[in-house]
């Protein structure tokens, strides 16, 4: 991880133990759940690599505003909103791991199991759910008793909520783009890199910090844009390592994007690329369960032979310099252009 | 329903549309289902009986302020709450109907169905667990936009949350008590009761309501705890019609709680009298899929000859006793106590 996002890890997670502290004895108060969840939420959200509360700070920092409690406070409450959002997809993916451990649903599932629990599978879900529901609402809890001006706190709880929402929305299609029995278009699948990864992961943590620093609006709606940019490079360079990598870095088996027919720009391209390349043959290979080492070997080497790496690469070219330009025309301090520019920089060529 | 609730219905109504207006076209442009989900949003939520949106509005206007767009605002965003934790409640008791309509998962499970999606049940869900996420989002944001102070706003939003984070560990409780093989304590049954009902329903509606007429904090906190005893109160009765009512105006049918094995007090007592009373038989009814109308009626008789009716009776006039010190210590209009009795009273003795 780049040192402007590294750096803000141990203060972020100094605050989501104060929160637990303080919002999690209520928890407590309410039946012996809430102190089992207490320890599953902080330990789950204590295991991402925060890239989003470490952007609010980093932001924050940028445009000149010391990192303070209310900032690490902020940064914490979107980290627990991740939280939320991971909780919930792991129950909708069935995907019973997540960060190196069981995924929350799967923890109480169980612990269902190991109680004699009537359908112990339905009851992890459900408290999956429940789960999810409270760690949001702790998240704007937080950020409603931070030590800022009561209108920046509306402003920041008014943002994170609407465009939470926005990101509901976009994993509804998601979703729906991983069962309708047509296969996802272009329209679909920038959709959700726009909203679930360019504005929920890049504008919203960046206007969060810009607010946070009593930036002016024409900057925040320009990080807001840029954000949004930088987020769709970041979310098609994830999807290439995804395909491209063998390592256990990128935290997922090599192959598994393919096994799990995952509808990327990537796989698009690819398929609209392969009549009459003499590669045909891999489009069987999404979608399959088990796939051999050699079948990946292929598919990797069809994404390179048809050119559809040097055509994403073409458009990612594209998208930079799109960002560029909606940061270059701001008054940005040399400090505030060094941490953008990092951030683009890791976006587009990082290698985990 | 009584006067002094029914008669916000309307406004709330409007209220509701003016933020399908205003937030949801934001939802509208994200892709094709933020379109698809305002319409069950807004059509789900008004079929609810509004109860604890219109206690927002009766606490406000007794205590002094008009009921102005602020006030039904507010009350709209807690119909919005209360209706994502019924799409998510009905997704974890895997209960199809709801509000006389399909749920909000089994409306998505069916138009799966319908356009030949994989999984169309798994669908249906994460479309549900989606929907409910969205709905308090959209709560939020709105409550974030009302005219009035920004201090007001943040301490709406901070009750709001923090609150509703104990509903969720209240929830998680009553699945653990639904699924787990022994039955549940009296501890967590009136834990689930204080959460669930008690300060949810009433201490949570009553005290923003209170904070948007600029109470004072003695009597915002008189109302939580009064709040609280009289969702008890209310509970407790919802139980006995349930148990006790043959009609179809309580919205369920006759011994579905006998059926579910819901763990209400009425069971517990019940279970606690039956040694000795001639009635042991009937323990064997909760829990039992297809109860005939001869087993209905001997948990009936049971729960009269046992004096478990009566046992019950005599807690609530205790409950009450309580909740009237609360406030009688208060000083309130003769206008508020008009409605905090007709609410007590309604609590108490309502047949439907």
């Amino acid at each position: 991880m780049i040192d402007v996002i590294a750096a803000h890890r141990a203060p972020i997670v100094t605050a989501l133990r104060e929160i637990d502290r303080t919002a999690g004895h209520e928890l407590t108060a309410v039946n012996r759940w809430g102190e089992d969840l207490r320890t599953r939420l902080l330990d789950f959200t204590e295991r991402g690599k925060l890239i989003r509360g470490s952007l609010v700070a980093a932001s924050s920092v940028a445009l000149g505003r010391e990192p303070d409690r209310a900032v690490y406070t902020v940064a914490a409450a979107v980290e627990l909103v991740q939280s939320f959002l991971l909780i919930h997809d792991d129950i909708m993916d069935e995907d019973p791991l997540r960060r190196g451990v069981p995924a929350i649903f799967e923890q109480y599932g169980r612990h269902g199991v190991e109680h004699g629990f009537r359908s112990a599978a339905r009851f992890g879900e459900s408290m999956g759910i429940c789960a999810g529901d409270v760690a949001v609402l702790v998240g704007f809890a937080a950020i409603g008793g931070i030590d800022v001006s009561p209108t920046t706190r509306v402003r920041l709880i008014t943002l994170l909520a609407s465009e939470i929402a926005k990101v509901g929305v976009a994993q509804m299609a998601d979703v729906a783009n991983g069962h309708a029995p047509e296969s996802a278009t272009e329209t679909d699948i920038m959709s959700v890199y726009r909203f679930k990864t360019g504005r929920y992961t890049f504008s919203l943590p960046l206007m969060l910090g810009a607010i946070l620093a009593d930036t002016d609006e024409a900057t925040i709606g320009a990080l807001g844009r840029w954000g949004e940019l930088e987020g769709i490079i970041f979310q098609i360079r994830d999807d290439e390592l995804g395909l491209m990598q063998d390592t256990d870095d990128i935290g997922k088996p090599a192959g598994s994007d393919v096994a799990a027919n995952k509808q990327t720009l990537h796989r698009l391209v690819l398929s609209s690329r392969l009549p009459g390349s003499g590669y045909e043959d891999v489009m069987r290979c999404f979608g399959q369960d088990s796939l051999r080492p050699d079948q990946i070997a292929r598919v990797r080497e069809a994404l390179v032979a048809t050119g559809t790496i040097a055509a994403i690469d073409e458009r990612v070219a594209s998208l930079r310099s799109r960002a560029a330009a909606e940061l270059s025309s701001q008054a940005l301090s040399e400090d505030a252009r060094r941490v953008f520019d990092a951030i683009d920089e890791y976006n587009a060529h990082r290698t985990v």
